[in-house]
């Protein structure tokens, strides 16, 4: 049985997990879908009833029968590294490759189509209210107007984008940022504009889930941090995250997210408030963990490593049952 | 309680089943995202663990609690219709859209995810064999040698598109054809290809299945049709459409298929061979009806639109259970 990687030829942290996963045994095959067609070559026949499958990478064939779990991670884009690269190549590769594993039986870290739903940030409010999580006041809207009131009932806001990430060449990461309720809000016509309520933070909270483990850490908001400081990853502190247990109820909150959201793998960012109580803000279906790992020393790369070669499904999303939780 | 559909301006299609919904008195708003934001707008509120959402299109104002289905027809792309479109804006407003939207607890007709993995030629082909249907002998390769032993144990082959829809402007269809055992197959190598085992047809089958009605028809191929005519979509014949009864290990092997893709809908392409045995070609979750509700005189879209308006979920995707049936 293998584990199928499926990412960019520079990936940092998908090294750190095949040197664990190279600690438990288990074969590890590792690809980039822009080498479809050529240096990556596939093959599958369905006859008589039956699926047989191939995937052939690094001078490695692979049964697609044999594949345990498949990490998907950062893969390219099919067929973006082949001699006559072209939109019609990408879309016949794409569907060829991805079509296949979608009916190995493999586990997925994490299914791509659980993946895109969870993606969406209006769904992961929504979902984390249904799973009883503390979510911050929000306003997704177009109306001027709506956003006049909504400005007026909770006068200290942030404002941050519905999607994420700005599609520019290199893509760019749009800040979250304060904003007085006075603002004029008529652009807001414009575009969707997501307002939240700012949390008066004492910490920042990340949760990495794997399966069934959370590994949870803390970083403390100096007590002379500017409140116009909202978003960490711009903040000036150089507090270092630190282990924190999590509350039993955040806990079950969490699992239950991951397994209504049929994922295996989400990274949660919370705020935590004066009164100790953790605010969801997001979660990332594919979050970076490098930065915990390192301040931290939580075993992460492993965890998720155990979870790839592990031989049954231990939590996660299941093989025959899908629950949609969200009402 | 309304019905939302998701389309372009000019879509005879869905005029069709507006015609149809108006015969049931359930309110009905039809949006194209392409107007988002502009002549469409939304607005969703999450406060106090609950969720407000509004839409607006035409003058009208809709609760989105209020949305008894949603019918993604044939939407145009979202923000392109807006006063200065981009990238950007576009990823913004469909995850502003998407996002809300897939948290309303409306039944969809069908579901983007469930809709997205469901295109897959290959996922297709298992999940058919999975759900009992027999499936014509398949081969996806990049493999030139294994495409060159297929044909010699398939001799009489078919070759089409893994993906379906080349993506020049306008979108153009590639049709299925017939290829001879000794091409050369070097250039497999070069993009993943389809190859199967062409059914001496004696009829074309289309099966509408809305929730839980199936819709069937059959277009009989001409004795003196020429082999070569593999494509029902380019052949020659006038041959109308005309309704047929469904065997019943038939009527619940689709059943189970449309089950276990979490599909409300779904148009699929069968051909019947000399023994009166249905071949699956395929599963469209999108495709046309007009043609065959045309011919046949069958209620396709006006059962469609029973479907929309019906009050409680009676066929079709689950709302609180998933089942995923590949293997």
């Amino acid at each position: 049985m293998t584990v199928l990687i499926l990412t960019r030829e520079q990936d940092v942290t998908a090294d750190l997990v095949v040197a664990q996963l190279n600690r438990t045994g288990v074969p590890v095959v590792r690809v980039d879908p822009a080498d479809l067609p050529g240096q990556v070559a596939l093959s599958g026949e369905y006859v008589h009833g039956s699926f047989r499958g191939h995937l052939s990478a690094g001078g490695r064939l692979v049964s697609m029968s044999g594949l345990r779990s498949v990490w998907l991670r950062r893969p390219g884009v099919p067929a973006t590294r082949t001699a006559e690269p072209s939109a019609w190549l990408t879309e016949e590769s794409s569907q060829a490759l991805y079509g296949m594993l979608r009916g190995t039986g493999a586990r997925w870290m994490n299914d791509p189509d659980a993946a895109r739903r969870a993606r969406h940030k209006p769904w992961q409010l929504r979902h984390a209210q249904a799973c009883g999580l503390p979510v911050p006041a929000t306003l997704i809207t177009t109306f001027p107007q709506v956003a006049r009131d909504f400005a007026e009932r909770f006068p200290d806001l942030v404002v941050k984008p519905v999607s994420g990430t700005h599609p520019q060449e290199p893509p760019r990461t749009v800040p979250t940022s304060r904003i007085a309720p006075d603002t004029d809000f008529a652009a807001v016509a414009f575009g969707p504009t997501l307002l939240q309520r700012r949390i008066a933070k004492t910490a920042d909270l990340r949760l990495t889930v794997v399966g069934d483990r959370v590994l949870a850490a803390r970083k403390a908001v100096p007590s002379d941090a500017h409140p116009d400081e909202v978003d960490v990853r711009y903040a000036a502190s150089t507090a270092p995250w630190q282990p924190v247990d999590v509350p039993a109820r955040t806990a079950t909150a969490v699992h239950s997210y991951l397994r209504g959201a049929e994922l295996a793998y989400g990274a949660f960012d919370f705020v935590e408030d004066a009164d100790g109580i953790w605010w969801f803000l997001e979660c990332n279906q594919s979050g970076q963990f490098g930065f915990v790992e390192m301040d931290t020393g939580q075993p992460i790369a492993r965890t998720i490593a155990d979870w790839l070669a592990r031989e049954e499904p231990e939590a996660g999303p299941r093989r025959t049952g899908r629950i949609r939780a969200t009402p």
